[in-house]
């Protein structure tokens, strides 16, 4: 009877200890999301990064003053601890706006609206004059062969499914125009290479991103021409296979400069050297704002500290922001954060990376043990009054993937999937285009996750 | 033996058919999104809508032309059947724009962006000009009283809650400043109103809307002002609280007009006499373009039709787009649409509304019995994979709100909330903040509910 009386009592005890704790955690999550939605301060950050920086490629003078602002800010909000992580990062110059025109007796003579490819070879001063070749596949080639090829320019012309939800997925499955038709093209003698911008919009603005060479082939000048650009041409070349295409590029590639990693912490009270990462990436390309592209991201990691900050939520480990650079060229930035991790042996609970941009957040791809996932997935309770519904597999990011094998579990923010690719990598990736509310709640879900991670371990 | 081998053929055969109707209706959805996702229809549909007749406020010309367009719209479609449904509309004039200002010789004299509410009375040749008194609340003026508040000019800055996750909830939170200041104002001798306008978004649009008078009171005009503007005003005010606010507004109101809702119909096979109804309404404020309100709820109920007639999904009930006309003013067309219904003694499985914007959508708000909420439930399985994920209970919309008293199940398609009160009512509700795959999504989801009503019934 006693014993039967005290395992109740102790029954009840639990019971009531973890519905607190749950009621409490609840608290904790709702104090977090009223404090990011009443708030101003990562959307003037925001506005401050895209209106008086602007974009910022790696190596350039605009990302040199972003690490300086970024440092300040951190510096300024009252972080434990804010430095630089040294890196050396490819320095590419996209010069002069670049032009394109078609010339054609039947077709009529028009410009066209195009960018050059990130670390794409110049055109020289003559710029490149040939008849295009429209294809919709870099194997395509293969059957067209060398002899027709040589001399010409390739317009890669396959457009994204847009039957694809996940508007990544629809990017993805392009990209292999972007990232290898250069090289495939120079393998059968083009002198150039232009492809239909890398996204679902139908608009008139030319989208850049990374793309490769080989030393062992010749480096061809590569652009991209807007989807409404490249229908018009597509409709031209219809009529006139023969038309002439022009286009002059004035980037080049200079020698590598040192560039940094921007780091600000909260110092865990219990375990200072156990890291909970949260990241975005600080480079962006250089025709837009880089606002969605990784403003958003950047203005979110800082965020999470902040709001822990002000809330008061003392974490028992190391909160860590990082804002990596140069994510869109070669990732010397992540390189180095991971090959240091290495080196010092640093225990990571987790790293978080938001790098899709600060639409209305959905969920996290979450990359981790069984176990992990398990539990990353029953915090979903906490989350869903936000509109947290999916925790699904992924990689987690391009920055926190190199971090994969030191065996830490990553996370990325998912958010609404639909508008980002009209902006990414474009002219049209600017401050206007993100929403304060729909930033908040970005920042708001990944300190959430954080307090979780913090409070509980993963 | 005979009986066991019978029962299992029996099982495997139903169970075969409810998997194959499972994987046939979720393929049937599938091409709803597929087909919704690569069109143009419904953003075409828009853009003119919003940029070729514009603002359409009910007994309008716009509004005519809106009919017209909206009535050819659906024939050239092919839809079996296309009408209009006569009733009669409030004909409120906004004239030449608004002016406000302020005077005072501690704070500066300043200009001050505002819009008359709907249905509010002008101000006379000569403006209105007075000291102001500001409150928060509309109980605020019995503890001010008559004494201090006759002739002067009630400035309602009430601001929204911005930790609402719902800002439809912000929204209904402050709303009773704009429809029942005017009438509270009179009752305490001021002589004009201005109100915060309701909104989450800090900008220097002004937001208009409905608002109320008694025949009993003074009719006295009504304004609002942006969100900087009212806090601009409640500083000034802070260092000079004598100081003098001007409002001119030439609004006035004429006879009633006649006006129509316009319905369209794919006749049903089976039971063409039992409507599913899908709608939104075709009238809007004048000062923006009504493009999220509710000119995206328009697009998508047109384009619910389109996509069912185009994959040559045959419905067994009459699929019924109504698009109602003057939701903002007096909800004239809902109630003729309600009335019909009842004269008619006409059957409705469901009547589904789209007047929450063209946002990404999450889900429904649904307003039946338990058990047809129960199975509307259900049918988030099939729509999942398209970030459905929420089934709230709710009252369904302002239209087809009319319809309930008839017994009918009502849904609302709920859509991302964050962005909706930055236009809402505001001349920033233009074409331009409408993303054309966030439409198409909305219009896809409301197509497959509607397939699987009829299919399925409710």
């Amino acid at each position: 009877m006693k014993y039967i009386k005290y395992s109740f009592i102790i029954f009840l005890l639990i019971y009531i200890n973890s519905s607190f704790a749950q009621q409490s955690d609840s608290s904790v999550i709702k104090s977090i999301y009223d404090e990011a939605l009443k708030s101003y301060n990562s959307y003037n950050e925001l506005r401050y990064l895209c209106k008086n920086i602007g974009g910022r490629i790696c190596g350039s003078k605009q990302s040199e003053t972003a690490i300086e602002w970024a440092k300040k800010e951190m510096t300024d909000l009252g972080f434990d601890k804010v430095y630089l992580q040294e890196t050396k990062v490819r320095h590419w110059i996209r010069g002069d706006k670049e032009i394109a025109n078609v010339k054609s007796k039947i077709s009529g003579n028009h410009n066209l609206t195009i960018c050059a490819l990130g670390t794409s070879v110049g055109t020289g001063e003559n710029g490149i004059k040939g008849n295009i070749i429209e294809v919709k596949h870099l194997e395509d080639l293969e059957k067209i062969g060398s002899e027709e090829i040589k001399g010409k320019i390739i317009f890669y012309n396959r457009a994204a499914d847009q039957t694809l939800i996940n508007t990544f997925a629809a990017y993805g499955g392009v990209a292999d125009q972007r990232v290898f038709g250069a090289i495939q093209a120079a393998k059968f003698g083009a002198v150039g290479v232009v492809i239909r911008s890398l996204t679902v919009a139908n608009d008139d603005f030319p989208h850049t991103g990374i793309m490769r060479y080989v030393d062992s082939l010749t480096k061809i000048p590569a652009c991209a021409v807007s989807t409404m650009g490249a229908d018009s041409l597509s409709d031209w070349l219809k009529n006139d296979p023969q038309l002439e295409f022009y286009f002059k590029m004035n980037c080049k590639e200079e020698p590598e400069v040192k560039s940094f990693n921007v780091i600000g912490e909260l110092t865990g009270t219990e375990f200072p050297d156990e890291i909970i990462l949260v990241g975005g990436h600080l480079d962006s390309w250089d025709i837009g704002e880089g606002a969605h592209d990784d403003g958003t991201g950047v203005v979110h990691s800082i965020e999470t500290l902040r709001l822990l900050k002000i809330l008061n939520i003392i974490p028992k480990h190391t909160i860590r922001c990082v804002l990596f650079i140069d994510e869109e060229i070669a990732q010397r930035g992540a390189r180095t954060y991971a090959e240091s991790v290495t080196a010092k042996n640093e225990k990571h609970l987790i790293a978080i990376e938001s790098d899709e941009g600060g639409f209305n957040p959905f969920g996290f791809e979450f990359n981790g043990t069984e176990e992990q996932t398990k539990t990353f997935k029953e915090w979903k309770k906490y989350l869903l009054p936000y509109g947290i519904y999916d925790i699904r597999p992924g990689y987690g990011g391009v920055d926190v993937s190199f971090l994969k094998d030191a065996g830490i579990p990553l996370a990325g923010l998912n958010v609404s999937f639909q508008r980002y690719m009209d902006y990414h990598h474009s002219p049209n990736d600017i401050f206007e285009h993100v929403n304060r509310r729909e930033l908040q709640m970005g920042a708001a879900t990944i300190a959430s996750i954080v307090y979780l991670v913090d409070k509980y371990g993963l």
